[in-house]
């Protein structure tokens, strides 16, 4: 089925405990779309660039499959930029450099082709942008999933709220859950963020998994424990791509489909950050995928001998 | 199976955001041992208790069948008193007041009758007094778990590297994993801990589960969500016991025996927080522990319809 990707498309530059990265691609659309790719055909982008984006990575991401009709590339434009140090922890990183450039202006225009797409993913943006690529949707999608940011619940939080009522499920951290719902309780802040418009809520918690929730229905997915995290850029980006992407694949919207696609997801964030950017996410094929969901089989895998 | 518990016999008194337990017992060995009750018939506890310890307590703990023999009470002795305040978040705490009281001069007795106990738990105490307890047993117990904390690791590492070498499972949290090891990566940590002595070592992430590893074998079992934390006092010791107890009422030393015996200690943590102290550890019943293990297999089932 047909995959809508709204998000970002950026230069990164990485400095890690392990080496420095140079400036690479990256952004959240990038990543997400990508990840997809392992799982779904028909893919398109919706971003914005400049005119620095390095065309042989455009060939890249089409010969993955990926249409970018909708990646506005702005002539004489900048494309947007972060610059940032990750400290010996991998968990926490300070930010150098931030360059908007032509994200500033970030307009989306939703190109006809992927109007009707049936899977859309609204990638971590203003919620503005957010609500206007749904707008422009000329059909209900099946399946609308969004990423945000504590940073938009702190300067735009109606307008966030609104983006939200049209949402079925919201990816977030277990931190920014706590900040959009006023409770510590995950099990509470799910069934707050419920009353706000999605059905089904995705908590990632880095190096300690995924909680789904839907209903009274719950699933905690591990996250695999890596000898070594090489670079954590873009890994939740890449797990909401593989989970989009399986849900895309399979045509099912359901909480057993969304537990394979957690699996799958947390699979692609457990290669991705084995080497720097997106490297990992064009480099693996089908069968390293399979051997890697195979671990997270064994890494869970228990028999009570209940009677 | 026998099992003997060697840890603290204690006096609490907690402050939670839900109201004031009072003075209640607490202390590792009594959570562990009222814990592992649920599972296993002859258990004997090594601790050191005041003549202010209440009777009926100590009555309580035998009629769960647990050999009390090697609780020394001192006459005109205060039992060890620890006073805590939870934070709202009910994940940190401050201590209030402590007093050692009798613990202060700890020499611990095994009984005779507990010398040949087919598993040992050594609960978290200076590493001297678990070595003492390990050199009174006359014959190697099947298993030796071990608990220990970052507190020893800053005043008394020598010491406690040579209990580790006499033990074959540890259990610490994810900051004492990498505080001994030096490693952040707990894969790492695991291997640089595994050439210290143990053959398996268990980390506790509290509401993010717990890892098992042994050899490159790795099993990662969730906590269960829940929607009210009352407190969290005993939690991992209540883990430790539950573990420990169904691997002695089992009498199976092997990784999937020990998988088993992290879901039925998580099970055993999630009563533990629903009340003070250690009221839900007497309270509940097979049929409570049977629905909660259920709860276990549903939060972490999947089906990835693999061909």
């Amino acid at each position: 089925m047909s995959l809508l990707v709204v998000g970002t498309m950026a230069f990164d530059e990485l400095i890690t405990p392990f080496g420095e990265s140079g400036k690479i691609i990256g952004g959240s659309a990038t990543y997400a779309a990508l990840s997809a790719a392992n799982f779904a055909d028909d893919i398109s982008i919706v971003s914005i660039i400049g005119e620095d984006f390095p065309q042989a990575k455009l060939d890249l991401m089409q010969s993955r499959g990926i249409n970018l009709e909708g990646v506005e590339q702005v002539s004489g434009g900048k494309t947007f930029f972060w610059k940032g140090k990750y400290h010996n922890d991998m968990n926490t990183r300070d930010s150098l450099d931030t360059q908007l450039n032509v994200l500033a202006d970030f307009e989306p225009i939703v190109p006809e082709s992927a109007r009707d797409a049936e899977y859309l993913m609204l990638g971590n943006l203003t919620p503005a942008v957010q609500m206007s690529v749904l707008k422009q949707m000329t059909k209900r999608p099946k399946l609308v999933i969004m990423d945000t940011m504590n940073f938009w619940m702190d300067v735009a939080m109606p307008e966030l709220k609104e983006v939200l009522k049209e949402v079925d499920l919201l990816t977030i951290n277990d931190e920014e859950a706590r900040q959009l719902s006023g409770e510590f309780s995950l099990v509470k802040a799910a069934k707050a963020i419920f009353e706000m418009g999605p059905q089904y809520l995705i908590i990632k918690k880095g190096e300690h998994g995924a909680l789904l929730f839907h209903k009274e229905e719950v699933f905690y997915a591990p996250a695999l424990p890596l000898e070594e995290v090489f670079d954590p850029t873009g890994a939740g980006d890449t797990f909401a791509g593989g989970f989009i992407g399986h849900l895309a694949d399979s045509d099912e919207v359901s909480f057993e489909s969304m537990k394979r696609g957690i699996i799958y997801g947390s699979a692609m964030a457990s290669f991705c950050v084995e080497k720097f950017g997106t490297h990992r996410l064009v480099e693996i094929d089908r069968k390293d995928l399979h051997n890697r969901v195979m671990r997270f089989i064994e890494l869970t895998n228990f028999d009570m001998k209940l009677k």
